[in-house]
């Protein structure tokens, strides 16, 4: 009984010993810092502790600072990649091609090339030594890019020399409305306009193109499958991200014709497939609306022959160029349609699930955000799939905040596997918690958000807070075709210079790479057998950039 | 004993039936469901169960979509204040005046204010209801602005009314250099200019106002004293940040010796205090460099005697407006400067700290951060300056990543009460911890930010991530007098209707307000006596504008 006495006399003192030598600390401290010691994590009590102090020593400052610094680094996107050796001296000569162009931007911002819009400085990029470095880094997967603004503008522009093709133009202005190949001149308009009885002015391109000259005609047409237009300063060439819309789904209209020829179709994808290829691109994973088809003899191909159309292009394309991963096909709709039509695309994708469980990667529904409707009103359909047809949904493409960039939630608790844009997602931190938590992929396409007039300066791009953070993005093109960029090198390019921190390294544009395998819908063998492919070439990029041979 | 091997046994069936539950239940997830699982908080096991299940039933998606969305409300900067009655009913007014502006954004995002630059919509702002209401509000007080930008442009006019006002023109382009009070035609140039022998140039503004005309001459003076150019489009105005810095930098020169002439500046504070006042703020704390001044007898003022004259100046202007809060100085001279110099500065404020400690709030340092020198080089002087002297440094004002806005780390680490800008905030998540653990107020200036490049639309500017994050911010506008616009009411308004979430209501404008109050350098008693005079305007605002009388 003593014992247990003293037993509990030595507890009490303890206790207040503790308490006594706990407020002393306190006291030290104001009423503001007393709230930090109560709320910070571990992580954070070293800094809290220079903060909370009267003031820092200049010695516990500069330990914290180091801390903190190396903190950001070691939690940011990226970290977890271990360099190898050669990686490492990689590294070395890739962090001093970024040094000398932040050395350029700190004396004369302007001439930043983050700093300015895309068009401006297309040939200057060029000759950047980290942008030719980065072409011929193997950059893994495009996961985020659109059926037919995939290829250049110059192979587009050197379809328009095949044979049967016709032009209508305008009687009033003169301008192009539309491409049709026919073996004759085309009996029907190809627009929706009223005058729709006056055919005459259906021309074989070819006797225009004779007339005009073929380099002033092609210049002509350039300009009808590009956004880029050297006469103008891209910051004042479209009032609003509307108005930059309306042109931009004009250049998939124009091109339509075109690329809907069945013929053409297939080429087209094998051609985008080759240009990718040269870019360091292995795979390709990308949103289509399955338009339909014609040919000159007045077949109808349907939905599943043009999936047919893809395989066989697709299985071609990797039997000639045994290297490269494959490809996959989101099918992605409109979204501005009827509830009768947008009812229709449940039924094609299940039938598409059913009959290329391997091609078709999973659904998604496309069109600009702000005047769509959003996924909350298709979600009873969505829903309604079976569990095995994965979403990539588009959602968050918007500068808004608190209307459509909610689409980003609804993507989310919709189960989508991977977000297109998530532009907005830093403005819904907890949104960013169930993405990280949920392990689900940020397609993030710089120039694509630029160009469409969500953000002027890559420096401002939100997916410098998702790296800072380690959310798990993907870099993509969206579609290069339109401003006249490579298929992904760009993109990279931007996003490693204008949207990464200046600490970011080799490490971030591998884990870039690596995401985009990691994140695509390949199945766990064709994984591996990406990875062993990627990793053939990465190692390759690396001996090559170490030994200067690039 | 066979009691406690039945309990044993009962024990274990428990066990194994919640593990084969369990199991079950994990069945049905995947692999990447399941680490969803392990790894969210509480908060997120709604939202991640709807995630993780094959699919959600219609009914769980809509139910956790209301609550994420929901909690995204309630987590938002502004959510713990309670609206009054009568306050619900003012927030019905606003969030229709509110509501307007977005219908017609969302129809036209061209004719949406805060997607525009500020100099193109000055007018239509002053037609905006939103902007009314907002101009009345007692927005507490302005935290952020310096001393010579303080007054609107047309006043600075009015200020080369006075007598014996000089000015000295170039010969070589007829521009205005600078102007100079003086009894006598001055003997000295008031420029650098290596021609200094000339004197011929000095001429009396009255006798180039006759000879011009005064409204022409008004009209050409006004342009020295502010960025807006009604003749040029302001997205390319400027090239680059570098260049707009050197325009606004020769603001202050320009407008410097008008103020400095020790009548001026008694008087310049004064109007600016009335100013504010008219456009419903009651405090100031504002940074200054104390110039030096000078009169026409060539009498000498030094920091004191400058100190003085502002204090002299509140005294007269509080008592002629008794609702006045009052206003409190921060030196904070330029970050570059020779080591000799920026050394004389730590002497100067622990002065100035002795002999004025109610009016001097504390110190900062100012300058274009991109091209000064980081807090980091002056760590050293200002970790030995007095416990009691308060930082408000200037950090993140820049476009840059892991660079300059790692004075972020710094201003953090050496103690700072608020952080001036801190526009980069949000690419350093842990610095955000660090900012809301320590409740240090994050002063954002929207406008500024805009006409200083380092944003174009204000639906970009990270202060909405602050916001949705709920950090500790306040709204200020920096240098009113340079961008046309009132002390604070624009500032106010792109930060609601441009910078925070369409759902924000009354509640983050009254959040603003109090801020500005909770967050400045008033000691406790002064803190108390300010909100009751803000309430009694605010109880009168809110009165005003349900029963229509704005």
């Amino acid at each position: 009984m003593a014992t247990r006495s003293v037993f509990i006399i030595w507890l009490i003192c303890i206790g207040v010993t503790f308490h006594v030598a706990q407020s002393a600390v306190r006291h030290r401290m104001t009423e503001r810092c007393r709230r930090v010691w109560n709320e910070v994590d571990e992580n954070n009590i070293v800094a809290a502790q220079a903060v909370c102090n009267s003031r820092a020593t200049l010695h516990d400052y500069f330990r914290d600072r180091k801390d903190l610094l190396n903190y950001e680094v070691e939690s940011s996107f990226g970290a977890d990649i271990r360099l190898t050796d050669n990686e490492e001296l990689a590294n070395k000569i890739i962090m001093q091609a970024k040094e000398d162009e932040y050395r350029v931007g700190f004396l004369r911002p302007y001439l930043f090339n983050p700093a300015r819009h895309i068009f401006e400085v297309l040939d200057v990029i060029k000759q950047s030594k980290l942008f030719q470095i980065i072409q011929k880094m193997p950059k893994g997967g495009i996961l985020h890019a659109h059926d037919t603004a995939l290829c250049s503008a110059n192979y587009v522009v050197s379809l328009t020399y095949r044979p049967d093709l016709w032009q209508r133009t305008s009687s009033q202005n003169n301008e192009i409305e539309g491409f049709l190949f026919s073996r004759e001149q085309p009996k029907m308009p190809n627009t929706n306009q009223s005058d729709s009885d006056d055919d005459s002015q259906w021309r074989l391109v070819k006797d225009v193109r004779d007339e005009m000259g073929a380099e002033k005609y092609d210049e002509h047409i350039r300009k009808l499958f590009t956004l880029f237009d050297k006469n103008v300063n891209p910051r004042i060439q479209f009032p609003d991200i509307n108005q930059v819309w309306e042109r931009f789904m004009g250049l998939f209209m124009k091109v339509e014709s075109i690329l809907t020829y069945a013929p053409v179709w297939k080429e087209y994808y094998k051609h985008a497939l080759k240009e990718m290829q040269e870019d360091g691109v292995s795979y390709l994973e990308f949103r289509g609306t399955l338009p339909k088809l014609y040919d000159l003899d007045g077949n109808d191909y349907n939905d599943e022959d043009i999936m047919e159309i893809y395989i066989e292009a697709l299985d071609e394309f990797k039997h000639e160029n045994p290297s490269f991963i494959g490809s996959k096909f989101i099918y992605a709709p409109l979204k501005q349609v009827s509830n009768e039509t947008a009812a229709t695309y449940f039924d094609v994708v299940r039938r598409l699930h059913v009959k290329f469980p391997q091609f078709l990667a999973g659904f998604d529904l496309v069109g600009q955000e702000d005047t769509a409707p959003g996924l909350v009103s298709f979600a009873e359909h969505i829903l309604q799939l079976p569990d095995d047809i994965k979403f990539f949904f588009h959602a968050g493409e918007t500068n808004w905040f608190g209307s459509v960039d909610e689409n980003l939630i609804d993507a989310v608790l919709l189960g989508s596997h991977r977000i297109g844009h998530g532009y907005a997602l830093a403005k819904h931190p907890k949104v960013i918690d169930l993405v990280k938590s949920n392990d689900i992929a940020v397609e993030v396409n710089p120039i694509s958000n630029q160009v469409l007039k969500l953000v002027d300066d890559y420096r401002n791009h939100p997916a410098s807070v998702f790296l800072a953070q380690n959310v798990p993005v993907v870099i993509s093109s969206d579609d290069p075709s339109f401003w006249e960029v490579s298929p992904l090198s760009h993109d990279f390019y931007m996003a490693f210079l204008g949207i990464a921190s200046r600490h970011s390294d080799l490490r971030t544009l591998k884990k870039f790479a690596i995401n985009s395998i990691q994140y695509s819908s390949l199945d766990d063998t064709e994984k591996t057998d990406a990875f062993t492919k990627w990793q053939i070439k990465w190692d390759k990029f690396i001996e090559d950039l170490v030994h200067n041979e690039l």
